[in-house]
């Protein structure tokens, strides 16, 4: 690789803005590094170079956090996230927490009411059972309060030096509600743009502990399943138009996908955007911008400025959308891209993230 | 652990033959053993006393190759699997292949055709993009093969020396059809026990390419999708009573499980099980029992006495099920045990395996 093409350069260094593709060609990464992993461009890259190529598929080519399709006669959501959050145990959460709700949040983008779950352990040799059990414990509990049954599941081991403790892998999958269609592609210039309560704590939560940073307060993640909110908000119309909840790459790499998915741009306000104090001291501490930060317990929604209104209020009214907020507008403006205003009235572009601020924080 | 409860006693040492219980408490394995990933007595003992209580539920706990669902009217069968198969390549086959034969199977062992795979990858840093591109193929090209759509995706990437090159896992869904209900729990006496081909293939194929063993001939694995089989047994009659592919553990495991989960004897005779020559002299070279080798594009299934014949034609006329023989029936006597006529006419009972002759071999 030439250093004039080192791949630690932004998106934004192309002139090419339309989604999926990447400034980094595939072939300047012989081998697989931590960002492939990250939620962001290199993700992408991989997705778009390496597995829709060789899996094809209308439904994969969606793209979306979970597959919309016909079996039965019935609608259904399918989605799958694998897990490898270190350590496994952190403030606010688990990797069995995450386990479950992950997978169930990605089934709520589309709308659906999570049902059933598989769930794939990878084992390394040598780790205690007292700790598999405490995972499994809390994935349970976690499966009982989101309403989801673990329906299936497996268990492999690999060698000590081969893993890391605990990996899992969960898939789900849920009825899509008659009437619902909510989809990246369907953000149209007048939507408004919600954000369902304070970003940032999950990735800070991750790296205090990891860390060993301190900021004052523990923060703690918010990782949170996410059904019962978008059942708040569906009462009020089915027509939401986008869900996403911000995950790897955080606000930042959602509201990219989205503006790319949609061919339309995306404004925020930077001043809207609930950041907690103690995320805010933290990225200041760190020189991290908490738009970039993954959230566990989060949604943004984009929604036709007719319902905004009521769709606010009717999250504001749930326990896990109480500090819900407008944070911005979908415009016909820089399709593709998003920008946001500065609290001194400039405007910056928001990229796509590269690869993620932390690896492993899901 | 005092010496005289080894954990290597094998299950017989005990008085209770009842399934899924395991003379080796977990209490005595305070740390994960590669035993626990094998598929026998000892992965069973880790769902028996970690998972089944974590996680509950009715469905679950019906323990089959995939569990039964409804959901939105449909009748769906629900299944994952993870893939830790070391070398990624190998004789007839690669983590790919298996990635999608082994869930696809998994779900026709409840008499489903696959439909949607999720697929989620764990990935090495440090792996040559290269070898990931190469496993994505064969692995959309394996289910164009079985006529699955691969629907849904995600990707982590760990650290290197926590992971080893690529982990897949992969979840899968399908249709039920009407009127068909196979489970272990339906084996009664009088069933025909059917073997739909040689066994011990892909086993002795992972053990030569993994150890450098030669046979005098390459041997293959049988990777294979058994859908298309399933159908074609499903075509004389709906009222299979239960289908089981023999992977992990092999043909004892499979028919120990079911033997356990209907509470009825199996009787098999040794001549009658179609082991190839390869297979048996790599077995007589290593001290393997075939029995216990896995297999990777068989099925095992009990049929009722009157639609054995031609159920066994269909199997027959199928290329997955050219070499189908009958290889024993299910009986009354020693509920939950498995007794092999050997060829000299003496009686042998077939153990569920502790673990697995060989890790990672899935």
């Amino acid at each position: 690789m030439a250093p004039s093409e080192a791949p630690s350069e932004a998106p934004s260094g192309t002139p090419e803005f339309s989604g999926w593709s990447c400034p980094v060609p595939l072939r300047d990464h012989p081998r697989v590094v931590m960002g492939h992993g990250g939620g962001g461009a290199m993700s992408a890259e991989l997705v778009e170079n390496v597995f829709a190529p060789a899996f094809g598929g209308p439904v994969l080519a969606a793209l979306g956090d979970s597959a919309v399709l016909e079996l039965g006669g019935a609608r259904l959501a399918f989605s799958t996230d694998s897990y490898v959050v270190r350590p496994l145990f952190f403030p606010g959460g688990s990797i069995g927490d995450l386990a479950v709700n992950g997978t169930v949040n990605d089934l709520a983008m589309s709308g659906a009411r999570a049902a059933y779950l598989s769930c794939g352990f990878i084992l390394e040799e040598g780790v205690e059972t007292a700790v598999v059990d405490r995972v499994a414990r809390a994935l349970g509990a976690a499966a009982r309060a989101a309403g989801v049954e673990v329906a299936t599941g497996d268990t492999k081991v690999v060698e000590a030096g081969h893993g890391d403790g605990v990996y899992v892998n969960t898939a789900g999958i849920g009825l899509v509600p008659a009437g619902v269609d909510i989809r990246p592609q369907r953000a149209v210039p007048g939507d408004v743009v919600i954000v369902s309560g304070e970003i940032g704590l999950h990735g800070v939560a991750i790296m205090s502990v990891r860390e060993g940073l301190e900021f004052g307060v523990e923060i703690e993640s918010d990782c949170a399943a996410l059904g019962g909110l978008v059942d708040a908000m569906l009462a009020v119309t089915p027509d939401l138009h986008v869900l996403r909840d911000p995950t790897r790459g955080g606000l930042a790499a959602a509201l990219n996908e989205i503006a790319a998915a949609a061919g339309v741009g995306v404004r925020v306000g930077e001043r809207a955007i609930p950041v907690p104090p103690p995320v805010a001291n933290a990225c200041a501490v760190l020189g991290l911008d908490p738009m970039y930060v993954a959230n566990e317990g989060k949604l943004v929604a984009f929604v036709p400025r007719e319902h905004a209104e009521a769709v606010l209020a009717a999250m504001r009214a749930h326990p896990l959308g109480a500090r819900a907020a407008v944070i911005g507008e979908c415009v016909t403006e820089h399709p593709g891209m998003v920008v946001a205003r500065t609290p001194l009235g400039g405007t910056r572009v928001v990229d796509l993230p590269l690869g993620e601020q932390l690896p492993r924080i899901c």
